[in-house]
């Protein structure tokens, strides 16, 4: 018990070191959460086992997007309600959900599974960029770069841009502006700039 | 999609739901949790699983202590090095953890299981305090009650004292003092009466 957590090596120490690797818990939280699933064996750490060990083997990433989903191609690439002229380029499965959130696009995605880093050494290679060449054909109009408003995530916007230029398919970006709820006095100076820049007439 | 998330009843919208029951984590950082997952299946989702899996069946409380481990009863209780004349009085395991990774506690445990508490309804009889009583005896010299500085911890630190009363036993609390490390200017009122009314000479 020296390392003053349970006796190390063993199930509950092995549970708790496992549970640190996920985002958002460190060592303390990891504890935490082992505890209160140990409180709740049959309610919640059951199930969660179980729900893990199902989505290990029946999730996937869509071959057509890259979104993950049981199924493959996955529930919106086979959504026939879906509008098929546009596609939405994102950088995470994280993204996708958001954009489907917020309820406002109604067509389908194209997951890159990152963007480019040349800190981290991600090259155009890394990522589903060649995967998404042969979708850009007819019925396709547009390409919307979703992409993370920082320096990685616009650079590769800039690359995918360059490499759907003279396909016949218009290429749009999100727009830059104020957070919707957001109060200006807390806004940093970039995004005021580019609302300002970006400022559309009132419709009172 | 309508929920912006994995499809509804999924496989991952299931774990998603079940991660979002782990303290520390909500929503949205239950999504992330879950992307991180499937990102690091054999890595981490295939030996959290089976780690949780193995958890179940093999942690249980000591009969003796209600400390959690996979052996009964527990590595502390069964440690012969450990002065048997000793025993500290904690609500949760997290407690004991915590005095554990102190360092500076040598002798047996015994774990209440939480604390008296009329709003919740929770009374002596939901707690582990019957199974104190027959550990008093010799060698039992000392009993600390290491409860949090809660009003409900305090409670609950008086009742059992008043039960140990007359079995010739000492019964002694965790001082109260000025954290080490912290800044007086940010200490709570009570905390500074109760470190100055504990003021001791100083040694130099």
């Amino acid at each position: 018990m020296a390392s003053g957590g349970p006796e190390p090596g063993g199930a509950l120490d092995r549970l708790i070191q496992l549970l640190a690797k996920l985002p958002g818990l460190g060592p303390r939280s990891a504890r935490r959460a082992a505890l209160h699933l140990i409180a709740r064996r049959e309610a919640l750490m059951g199930p969660l086992s179980a729900a893990m060990a199902e989505a290990l083997v029946a999730v996937k990433a869509c071959s057509l997007c890259g979104n993950m989903d049981t199924s493959d191609p996955c529930a919106i690439c086979r959504d026939p309600g879906r509008d098929q002229g546009v596609i939405c380029v994102v950088e995470g499965v994280g993204d996708l959900w958001a954009i489907e959130r917020s309820g406002a696009f109604r067509g389908r995605y194209h997951v890159l599974g990152g963007h480019l880093s040349a800190i981290d050494g991600i090259g155009p290679d890394d990522l589903r960029i060649a995967g998404l060449m042969p979708r850009l054909g007819p019925p396709l109009r547009e390409v919307v770069l979703a992409l993370n408003a920082t320096v990685d995530g616009q650079t590769t916007a800039h690359y995918v841009a360059g490499l759907i230029e003279h396909k016949g398919v218009s290429v749009t970006r999100l727009a830059h502006g104020v957070p919707v709820g957001g109060e200006l006095d807390y806004l940093d100076d970039g995004t005021l700039a580019a609302a300002l820049k970006a400022r559309r007439p009132s419709e009172s």
